[in-house]
């Protein structure tokens, strides 16, 4: 095991009915006046809207609206964001919606008191100092941006989807009704499991040995994930399985599960410049690219993938690589049967990309920790995707 | 799963050589002055203390000693420490030690602003309202008070053992380095065991229903104590497991584990009247009580018990009540194998003392939620820990 730091200073309100804790929990910190940010409305349709407005009002916190965010959130959109927030002096963010909104209040929180440009901190030419406060009402378990110090935004004028973070960016509260994702389209169920699964696999499988403890909770989030989510394809307003599935999404990357750990994140990498080139779900990237990522690496740590396939799948015959071979095979079977698409054929990405996608994914490269992964890597990765 | 709100904003450092940050984390909280608490000098034999003296000095924070709190720490001690710390203005409490010295620390945090008796607290005559920080440098893993808000105290001049909480009393920063447990005594290695798979049988045999995300990291915790515990009594200086020791106990009652349910904690309460009268150690007691418990409460959830018995012991045959008993003789089997007394015989408490010993765990009566228990009740527990 690693040493570590562990920090997550974010208060979780958990369950049915309980979004009209929103203005009480901000007004108890001081706070008079949010931008309240949000996607193309979905959640007026659910409802979520009108429970949140009520709830400022009778707390006596006024809002500024902010709608419009996009699924694969953008830099020009935080940039307006951040605009709205200084002209209408706001004293925190409060995002409504799933990763795509809880991260762009993040890059628009550390952006309100950065004088440059807010994709520097994306570059790492700057550091956040200092951030205006962030709360979130859950509308899709998917990223575990809720209960994270982190987010995920898209240069859209240099195709890079990137990633930045600082202690300062935790929510200082989140609130997850389960029964709001009772709506949600099939498809993002779907992805948000995918999202899920992909963060305990970049933690799972990394280069750090010894991590028994933290082994056990992830396969405890793996299999209460795999187990929930089919249950919500059959019957989606089952509340026990969504409670599951929200806050097993929320503990893959609450910092928890990656402590003693480094991580890996080359999946991710690789995933983002897919997202970042083509309007193809995060969710859906991965499901192509960790399997694919897998295969490539297995000789790596050959005993990880063999618990891996005894512990998740009950796999008990062959050599540890035949194990390890099977559970690949296995994972790609569960991805099938929830619908999600396991080969870059079915996004209909052609094959004549793939060295520009290689190269956009190598640009921090080396990645990963499991295996350090360069440009040529990366392209075989890639087309390992089209098994 | 139940509703709940999880909020825990200890900073944790964990692993090798890590002591000497603590100056600098407790000076960058603004605090010059600090009360250091410890028991009776076992941290300067195995030179905790002098590492921390050198921290503090080198980041210019003065301190004052504290030193001879004792396992099961009582009242008075709590007193004199409020004493020491406002006679000498000290700003915060730095705690070297386990949870004994801890929850001590907690108990004068929340003593030093509130005006009257401190154990009113206890009593739930008054509120925590406000505290002096609390800095932890961790030297027995057992409690999980290192990162969580609540502490167990004894008023020797009532014989009560009782706990008292308050979201105000989490630690601000808590230093783990495993290498300092190499050196206890074996005995206190394997309370520790029991303290921490005793915190994790109070939430995972509790009256709450659906807790499937939650079961699998009790279950995680369970596996990875006793695997490790094991080595640890043949090999007590293996740094890996003392690492998994070390952080599945913290893990143990940090909040999260208990997310989405309530909690029994009878037998923690029937072990507390049991060290509220004889100088048992909390551990011991609870290797006594927990297994009796378990036999007088299966019939209430024995799908939980059979859960218990395929997922910790690997028992898949017979019927789900058989498989429960056998579960609970194989964790009585663990118990003897590591070195904890299963029995009241061992420990030399007569049998004429049960009524008393049951009257005082019954002062809050009814106790409990996998079964409400009564004097009755705890009466014929306390017989079964005869067997």
């Amino acid at each position: 095991m690693n040493n570590f730091t562990y920090y997550n200073p974010t208060k979780m309100i958990f369950g049915k009915d309980t979004i009209s804790q929103i203005g009480k929990q901000i007004k108890e910190q001081g706070i008079n006046k949010v931008l309240l940010l949000y996607g193309k409305g979905s959640v007026i349709k659910n409802g979520v809207y009108d429970k949140v407005v009520e709830s400022l009002k009778s707390s006596g916190v006024q809002h500024v609206d902010f709608s419009g965010v996009k699924p694969n959130p953008v830099l020009s959109t935080v940039k307006e964001a951040i605009k709205a927030m200084k002209d209408n002096s706001v004293e925190a963010i409060l995002a409504l919606g799933g990763g795509s909104v809880i991260d762009s209040a993040k890059a628009a929180a550390a952006g309100f008191y950065y004088e440059g440009d807010v994709w520097d901190l994306f570059e790492r030419k700057a550091m956040v100092n200092k951030a205006l406060p962030i709360f979130t009402v859950l509308t899709i378990s998917a990223t575990g941006s809720e209960m994270n110090s982190g987010g995920v935004i898209t240069n859209e004028a240099e195709n890079k989807k990137w990633s930045f973070g600082s202690p300062l960016l935790y929510p200082k509260v989140s609130i997850i009704d389960p029964t709001i994702q009772f709506t949600l389209p099939e498809n993002q169920t779907v992805n948000g499991a995918v999202d899920t699964l992909s963060h305990v696999f970049e933690l799972y499988f990394d280069g750090t040995r010894n991590t028994d403890m933290m082994d056990e909770l992830s396969e405890g989030i793996i299999r209460t994930m795999m187990k929930h989510v089919k249950i919500l394809l059959k019957d989606k307003e089952n509340y026990e399985s969504r409670c599951e599935f929200t806050w097993s999404s929320t503990l893959a990357l609450n910092g928890m599960n990656g402590t003693g750990r480094v991580g890996d994140w080359s999946s991710h990498q690789i995933e983002h410049s897919l997202s970042a080139f083509y309007d193809i779900s995060h969710g859906a990237g991965l499901a192509i690219v960790f399997p694919a990522w897998m295969k490539y690496v297995q000789h790596c740590h050959v005993e990880k993938f063999e618990r891996f396939a005894e512990r998740i799948f009950d796999i008990k015959e062959g050599s540890p690589e035949e194990k390890g071979i099977k559970a690949i095979e296995k994972l790609k079977e569960f991805y099938k049967e929830i619908g999600a698409p396991i080969s870059l054929k079915e996004v209909e990405i052609p094959r004549e990309d793939l060295n520009k996608l290689a190269e956009n994914a190598a640009l921090l490269s080396p990645i990963g920790s499991m295996k350090k992964l360069y440009k040529e890597d990366i392209l075989k990765i890639l087309e390992l995707c089209y098994e």
